[in-house]
């Protein structure tokens, strides 16, 4: 048994691994961290929980966590994130990081896009990134995985075939997102008050979302091609569930069925990965691992059209996928 | 033109207030005030009102508020509420109350079911209640005028004709109520944060929602009956509506014509009431100040079913009714 | 291997039984059928199935489906169910329908009803009903299960030990039921067209739901009390949940606690029950098969309140629970 | 009085069309028509009409309704909508028209994007499009107005201004458009049913989308650019609302504020359109007349992001702003 920790277990992506965890057979959940006062127990925080895991959360040092755990994930902010991983990284425990700190390849991206110097500058650029479709082979050895990004997963997935093929401009990609409202956390502000983002829909952080460094940067890893994205997220009043839109620029003539092909040559042995002729909903990805997507070529334009759920393949499941792999499981292990 | 204010202008029912009045031919809002700071204009709280009404927010004092008013709406919360309402009434002003503050009979009531000793209690009892479809004639007078609760004008209005006709049974009446999330308030909490209200019905506050004794004192007051409904709140994902079902005991033998036809006698004067046959549901009353209503009878009870839009006619528009009556409008100015 | 059959494989409880057999070690699907046309791939019905079953479609007659599996699932609709499952029974093949046929104990009840004859009505009142938490004995040697409708077993589960218990009076019982919108199926219809039953709720059915005499019928047969609830079903904007509040008079004077006390004794054995201190939310058992109750006593009456999944726990998760028992594996097996 | 006529009265569009003439001062509805069995009530098709108009449907020749009307909205669906205009309009009645009939310029285009042959060809090229803010001047004497499709009107609102000021690149506009359910119609369909759509986005007639030839034929006439954009709409679950992400290749360098005083001086008389600082959502314009917009540039691009009500603006609104316009009302009268 794989003795698990999770940093931060009040939040929605903590959730949803717990109910992961509950069904891996080598798995034992045996701490959970937060700094709510008292130490709840789980099931007061996530009702759902109840009678399904009987543990309290903890405000403990991350030595105490290190020591009782073999893997940790943790789901804190970033910056507190780091803080705390560079301490448990001191002993053998690994660690699945959710934050967005080490996932940018240097210091100064990160500083300008998060606003704040980043605690633990040194270890940028080698951190494994956690995408199995795209690095597998340098994800069994890693003591620190970097969980990627919601929309930036689905929109790199949605590229990687066709950069890495050469058969899209580099220069002229638009990414249109659009995501359920569980992706901005679990803590009560206006803007994801039920009356305030139901039965509406709008764009927001247009030019400044923190995940166009990252899609860059990944991309840029996976394909060596330079590009620079223009990503726009807009928020649906749905739970969860992301679609991109993405607008590329084909270089050459092809049909729709040479752009599928080439995407399932590419994804062959990625078990989550679903080309479909049909268009991409997010509900038929909800709930589950899988990322769906299709092209369409449309007035000189090819349309690549990608979904998944924010908080399984866009968090949760990729990060226990990325468990499998580090711990030699099968890669589907509760996942299916 | 009557010269309007309104205190606590920053929540959904003021917006939906300031909304109907910008309809009506014969008022003019001078003041807006809440305790955000800066002044923000009032569209930078409400994008919805960008153009159409040219005011800042303003934290001044009641006396002031009251210099520059005819007609002051409160929106602000309990006892908050009061304190302020108090010292305008010194002035020839005219009030109309949306907190729960002058609905109650008596202090005691009020403290046992609020928490707190009432800021103004000798004028408990004297208030004029503006529910007009069962008040109408004290309303034209009055300085102050409470603003009834949603779940309670809802529920009231459901039951007062069978009441005043003794056709049910006083003591076993049960109000199962549901209602959409606008109906608790703009603040952020995590009740109402969308992914944990979407998707969901929950019942609250079960036998202890304030609602409660507020139906129990009007019906008395309206119908001379001594009544103590069992009352369960539920959260509905949907912004706005409240949909009573009621479950009381026939006294004597008759049909679903019957039923309907004794509400429709009784509020033969009340423009706002629409006795249906069909089962009413809260979209064809939203956004309107209609209270739709109907009776079944099965197994021995009789079933009555009543829905309005919590923010129109179970707030802001059943406050400009009286408004209207207040200031000898027609009672429907604005409202249709 | 199980070998497995589903009849009517186009609707949601069939394609939430899909998932869940997918889960399951033991079994193998074999067959699905449909009368649409043209044997269509089981994933352009159910696009969340791509990649995960490849089965098609098949309009195949009874005798076929009962020699190639050992266990066929029925969601057909009532009438054409038990037409089917009357041939299918001649051989040794088991049974477990979904739909209303073999739920009641007499044709007259059934007719009075559904408004046909029954097809078979001499396997009435000899059908073991599928609620294990009331008649596990009864289910693995059962070749026939009649699986419970989804407020039946909602209501019947909450109010059964206290029935069993004689702590509430038998002749005012008030069934207060709320479903989302996949209880009404998969057909298109004006009444859950999106627009029309987004953001709003009504009440349907009103002392006319079919649930109605099964409630009775297995509530006597459960806990030998004569019973006639009054129940009424509201449509609420939502995927899928019920949540029953329930309100019965109690018999003697108990505190909360007691109430859940005798809850949690009469379902020691039972691991899906969860009786809990807080109110239940649909949220909380979506996607489960969990049944979550709590009681609550004001005014004189005990208000019960209980929540399921309509399309699990009251359909295709209880189906797969009666499936374990009759095949001998654990209860749980692929529901947790 | 005008007299007014609508054809085609059972849709969404006919219902928010007849509750904001029930505010217009100076309209007298008296004729709708339907091919519903039985000539029902308006209030049995549409309960919030209840108590506030006392009309059947019934199915009347063109030259009935002709000789009740001095104007005719025509919500019917392309095709028959045309071949039913055709017919009034060799009387003296003025005709608003819903459908697509007379948008297009030309009947090849029409037969191509439409499938089938235009029933009234040689009127196409000289019908009035109906955007007061583009044709405004044309209004007033036209016998026949095509009222614009809703994505359209809010692409076109959107870019005319710069493309009229030559400051974007003519060939390389991409129109990301989200829309609520409401804009698919009220006919029962799968795609459209309330658990289908709930919880979910989906892109739709990707490259296929009608209002794509209409978008470009029209931005021809208004700004005299040959454009073709690439339009992809996408199905977001709420009722109403649309929101168009544009992105477009500037010409020259401009700051935010510039585009933005180049938007507010192209729209001075136009008293619905909002150019705004911060993001627009579809909440802030549902259930009235505006429409928002305003722009953002990133990395090479304008993105103008714009909203409309489809049901309003976008429909029904916009109808009675060219029905005021064209009887010499003020151009807000009953819209705001």
């Amino acid at each position: 048994m794989i003795r698990v920790g999770i940093l931060g277990a009040t939040g929605y992506t903590a959730l949803e691994l717990i109910k992961i965890l509950l069904r891996h057979p080598d798995v034992e959940i045996t701490t959970l961290t937060s700094r709510q006062e008292g130490n709840p127990h789980v099931a007061a925080i996530h009702p759902q929980l109840t009678g399904r895991l009987d543990l309290h959360l903890e405000e403990s040092p991350p030595e105490t966590v290190a020591a009782r755990c073999d893997c940790v994930f943790s789901c804190l902010p970033h910056a507190a994130s780091a803080s705390l991983i560079m301490k448990m990284l001191e002993s053998d425990v690994r660690v699945i990081d959710f934050s967005a700190d080490y996932r940018l390849r240097d210091a100064e991206t990160y500083e300008q896009w998060y606003g704040s110097k980043h605690p633990d500058p040194n270890r940028l650029g080698k951190v494994v990134y956690g995408l199995p479709e795209l690095f597998r082979d340098q994800i069994p050895g890693a003591q620190l995985v970097a969980n990627p990004g919601c929309y930036t997963s689905t929109s790199i997935l949605a590229l990687a075939p066709f950069l890495k093929k050469g058969i899209i401009e580099t220069d002229d990609i638009i990414v249109d997102a659009k995501g359920g409202v569980s992706g901005a956390g679990r803590s009560p502000k206006l803007t994801t008050l039920y009356p305030e983002c139901n039965e509406s829909i709008t764009a927001y952080s247009v030019g400044r979302h923190r995940h166009t460094p990252e899609i860059d940067q990944i991309l840029k890893l996976a394909t060596d091609c330079d590009v620079q994205v223009l990503f726009t997220p807009h928020l649906v009043p749905m739970d969860r569930g992301i679609l991109c839109t993405i607008y590329a620029r084909p270089i050459g003539q092809r049909g729709e069925d040479d752009w599928l092909d080439i995407a399932r040559d590419f994804y062959e042995q990625s078990p989550f990965v679903r080309v479909i002729g049909h268009l991409p909903a997010t509900k038929d990805v909800a709930g589950s691992n899988y990322f769906d997507m299709t092209v369409r070529v449309s007035r000189g334009r090819a349309i690549i059209l990608a979904c998944t759920d924010n908080l399984i393949k866009g968090a949760s499941g990729v990060a226990v996928q990325n468990f499998n792999l580090m711990h030699g499981f099968d890669e589907t292990t509760a996942l299916l």
